[in-house]
């Protein structure tokens, strides 16, 4: 140690100190450490019978002993399937700084880690609640605080059954992971100009009180659910939620400084294409939690099915997007084929459990033509979406759902039509209005100059890399 | 909302028309909604007895229901080891991605994109009835599509046992995200100057053709099952046929431009490390669904054998090649430990579920000792493989076939030889005379201008990164 | 086939030669083929009688067979979460990688390599044993390499119980991928000036001496076990362990060059705050797997709590950290954000299965304060530690372990602060001593030159990205 190492030392006297004082501590615990009457191994004190732990366990089940081991093995399916879900923010993250300027990505990264803090958080505080309201008008109901889910039995297969295999606090945290996907949807859309302060705000609104009372209205066993509207894990009550929510965010904030000028559209590449592909791997990745969760069972006739349905899906629309684009602009285009991908998987997600092999394949194909003819015809109509989350998330969640009565058996086109439209509204009213609102009080956008110079300098004094 | 914002309207009118056509559907609602008959939330539905449900879940198993848990918990398994195996796509995209030069970037992101979408739907429309064609010659049989493989006692214990325990929607899916890996193999070793057109064609006949068939011959049932042959995973049937495969296409294609000159080998260095080791982490991550799904049910001390085992290879792997190419190269490798690692895991591929501790150690060290030669000695060879794939899976795929018989008991040198060649050579003659016909007919490389400026302008027109 | 291309014939012949070798050898294959002997496809083959198979795996369990179905779905929830710690490897060697400067990537990333790799293999060798003793006098004994953990009804419930619901194998591998964290936690705040073989000796030591022993005090039954210490996944024996040893060697060595001068403190950015983000988002991932396997078994309450706590902590302290460091830097700032998050999941990982939706809150969110002030008082301490090791998993450490007293009930203040205070201090005192050995025998800390120069080209020959 030389001399000038003292100055950092952290506990301000010389690091010998330190080792005296823990010297001691470690001496002082040493004494009594020579009885015996320590822990033994968690391994050695379970063994009080054979299986008589277990047995234990299975008795505090009571009349729900017999299905206990088809519960557990659900549960665990929730809680790894809510894992997938999370991992689905880093998707989201990653897609969304590698399609904007690297001027801007600190920005992205800011906001997602923010929208999955405060959407997870709401969502305990309120949301859940609100989401699952129990016997309510199918309109409204507002919801408090979760507490033990624990209790009450909340534990068993008394909380929800087959239809339901999971505990309360499974529930809980499934749900809550798909509660940010809204915000994040949005935020992919108003990247690189949006006032970061006045986002934050709307996010809070859009995901903590939007969001659950909008998918109360499905899941929690409101209007949607009476009429027979069929979205299975929420091409429309989560991906045309958020994307029309986008819309309406755009349209309120205007595009880009340059995008739309005189001279045509000027075309702002993405500033990583690795970066947005690992973003679309990561999602299709947690889409496998996302909609294999939502079978909310591990019951294996529908797990095979979703898995098989959803990944062709969105392979389906990956071909349909790299064709129908290489067709249109003439070159295979790596945006259009991970946009084509992602549309596939928003298009299967109302119906990944109805569908078969054939019309996965169609729903997911189409989808990824469509993608491609949105993403254009929003551009020309100067709807400025930086990351196409309008075009993915929006207007093919209204596809999927309506696809949903195409192509499987039993469910009504216009019933699917019109839940659709009803969320798409909902969403795009809230956040019509909310932004507008935000707009007037605060502004929702940053400054010309700060656009110039990017969110990153401007916004959080920090750029995305350096040598 | 400013005056020139109706402008961006893509309903071709004002907002507020819009806003008033939801508010009206909003209201057309509202009226229906207050009767009383809307379905309650799911978890109330299913409380029809306590276990009611999950009785009459058990009793359609009929004589399968005393396995009904287990089967239920193996193939939960099945699908997530499918989801994992899934992610190996974006470790393969990214590692080949960083180890490529910066102008090639777009272009390996796009083939990898559509490799696992192509690879997927060809399984879905003819590979997977080709890779286990029931009674068969043993040496040839061709499917077609898989229909609903729920149906027919597909989603029961009666499907495949213990030995295969899943439904057939599992088995489709699991064996699907394999079938992909041979051409994602060969993507990595043509990368940088093959023509994107002819590459995809050849894509769709080594992973729709050929490897259902190669697979057919140990998997389903043929020839290699017939003489005891042992390929746990797929060391041989995944790896060497994917690396043997490169080696055709290599020598067809020829090297980089300016690689090997008259001055003698010119590196051409990885254009970003991390991006290279978020691929093999990825690869490895993804490696236990691999290998730990081949368990192909959730018994336990299996699972918990592969594990250990995968993992003890891997890190051997990575030790090996870390010593190996220090002592030769004089300096802590990067590259070389990353491979190392690689050639761990394709070694213990083979034997991961028969190996004990010392064998996997000993397997993954020495994989890593012969990567680093081989990867040396084909450079000298000049055969240019810019990621390394035929010495990592292609050599080491073999290594591990014939491993098998010298670290675990009870296998036959000679007949996992045999096995590693019979792949090994089917793969590379199919490739190579698919890839000379494509050479022949419309060339499998771009022309030297284009490969100067690279592929991500000459065949996207895109760039992977901009500012 | 042109003229030139025999060169690349690694061969040493034409490949027309191989070409007929291996069809001569598919031939000599053909021939016993149209026998009829061959194994039938694995679904057939199983199908002895409808779960006979199932029937015989059960019996063979003997005493243990009514919990076997149980067990198997623990022992899956073992080995995958062991696949996600695996994956924080990935996310500590991309966040440290991120943090640091663009000429230290390679050696950041070699860093990890070797860590994990070295973990696993000693944890193999010594550590496994030594970390699980048995009976032993509660402060030290010393194991050997691991066997056959499936011999010896290893591989049935007898092994742990509901305890320890999982294989020996099953064990071993969740186990093992703790084991490398404390040195990769020291390698983040040495980095970009450590010497990289001292570094790997002092890695050795630390994870494969230190660590199994400080880890047999809590978790082998040792010294704390015995006075009731709580630290559930690890606060303490893991990260504060991690975190203390990182002090004593950032006191050891010194600071960046450059980053303490007479004009104040010279921030060093982040090169990479994409990689870094992704780095936090996939730790956060993996500690779904570090928290939740901890349970040790599937048993659904506390794995619906424990998913749910870690989450609300992890989220709280990234609120945390944003509010409170935007009040005090006056920006939103990304990497307080992102330690933040960290700062919460490493308060929460003490106590994850016995708090509450409020304490979960609590925790994590004055972690995430907590992270702040820590890291601003070490950089004016001078103690330089470019990630920020030190307050996440010391400081933070300590804190989530005194936390569970505070906001769970039945926790004693005083045994907790006992508890972690000694394992702090061992950790302290052990790197402190191996460090300031390796420094006086062969030096800890590369010249100047090499510093300026980065330790990519000085140590590794390599530079982390290039055109």
């Amino acid at each position: 140690m030389n001399s000038t190492l003292t100055k950092y030392n952290v506990l301000g006297a010389a690091p010998w100190k330190f080792l005296l004082l823990t010297a001691t501590l470690l001496f002082s615990y040493a004494l009594p450490a020579h009885a015996d009457d320590h822990a033994e191994p968690a391994a050695v004190e379970a063994e009080a019978g054979p299986v008589d732990d277990y047995n234990a366990l299975l008795e505090a089940q009571g009349e729900y002993a017999p299905a206990y081991d088809f519960f557990t093995t659900s549960m665990l399916w929730t809680v790894i399937a809510a894992a997938l879900v999370f991992l689905m923010h880093l998707g989201f993250a990653t897609l969304e700084s590698g399609l904007c300027q690297q001027k801007n990505v600190v920005n992205v990264l800011f906001k997602n880690v923010f929208i999955i803090s405060i959407g997870v958080i709401t969502y305990a505080l309120f949301g859940f609640n609100t989401h699952y309201p129990g016997d309510f008008n199918g309109w409204f109901s507002w919801g408090g605080m979760i507490g033990d889910l624990n209790a009450d039995g909340g534990n068993t297969w008394g909380y929800g059954g087959l239809g339901l295999a999971m505990t309360g606090f499974g529930d809980f945290i499934f749900q809550a992971m798909f509660a940010a996907t809204g915000a994040t949807i949005v935020s992919g859309a108003v990247a690189e100009r949006v006032k970061l302060s006045s986002f934050m705000i709307f996010a809070v609104l859009f995901v903590g009180v939007a969001y659950p009372i909008a998918g109360s209205w499905h899941w929690g066993g409101g209007v949607l659910a009476g009429m027979d509207f069929k979205d299975f894990a929420g091409s429309t009550v989560v991906h045309a939620f958020g994307g029309f929510g986008a819309l309406a965010c755009v349209m309120v904030l205007g595009p880009r400084k340059g995008k739309y000028t005189e001279n045509g559209i000027k075309p702002i590449p993405a500033h990583s294409f690795p970066l947005a592909a690992i973003g679309v791997f990561l999602l299709m990745f947690g889409w496998y939690g996302f909609n294999g969760g939502s079978v909310l069972s591990a019951e294996p006739s529908a797990l095979g099915l979703v898995f098989t349905t959803t990944t062709l899906g969105a392979t389906a629309g990956a071909l349909g997007a790299i064709s129908i684009s290489w067709f249109m602009l003439k070159k295979p285009d790596l945006s259009m084929a991970l946009n084509g991908l992602l549309a596939g998987l928003v298009g299967i997600t109302a119906n990944a459990d109805v569908i078969d092999v054939g019309g996965a394949l169609a729903i997911g194909f189409i989808a990824g033509i469509i993608v491609v003819f949105s993403i254009i015809y929003l551009d020309k109509a100067k709807i400025d979406d930086p990351v196409g989350a309008i075009s993915v998330h929006g207007v093919c969640g209204i596809w999927g759902t309506v696809a949903t009565a195409i192509f499987a058996d039993g469910f009504d086109f216009v019933t699917q039509l019109k839940g659709a439209l009803l969320v798409s509204a909902f969403a795009f009213i809230f956040a019509y209005i909310v932004f507008s609102i935000l707009k007037a009080v605060m502004g929702v956008r940053v400054s010309e100059e700060e656009e110039d110079r990017g969110l990153d300098i401007s916004e959080h004094g920090q750029e995305a890399y350096s040598s």
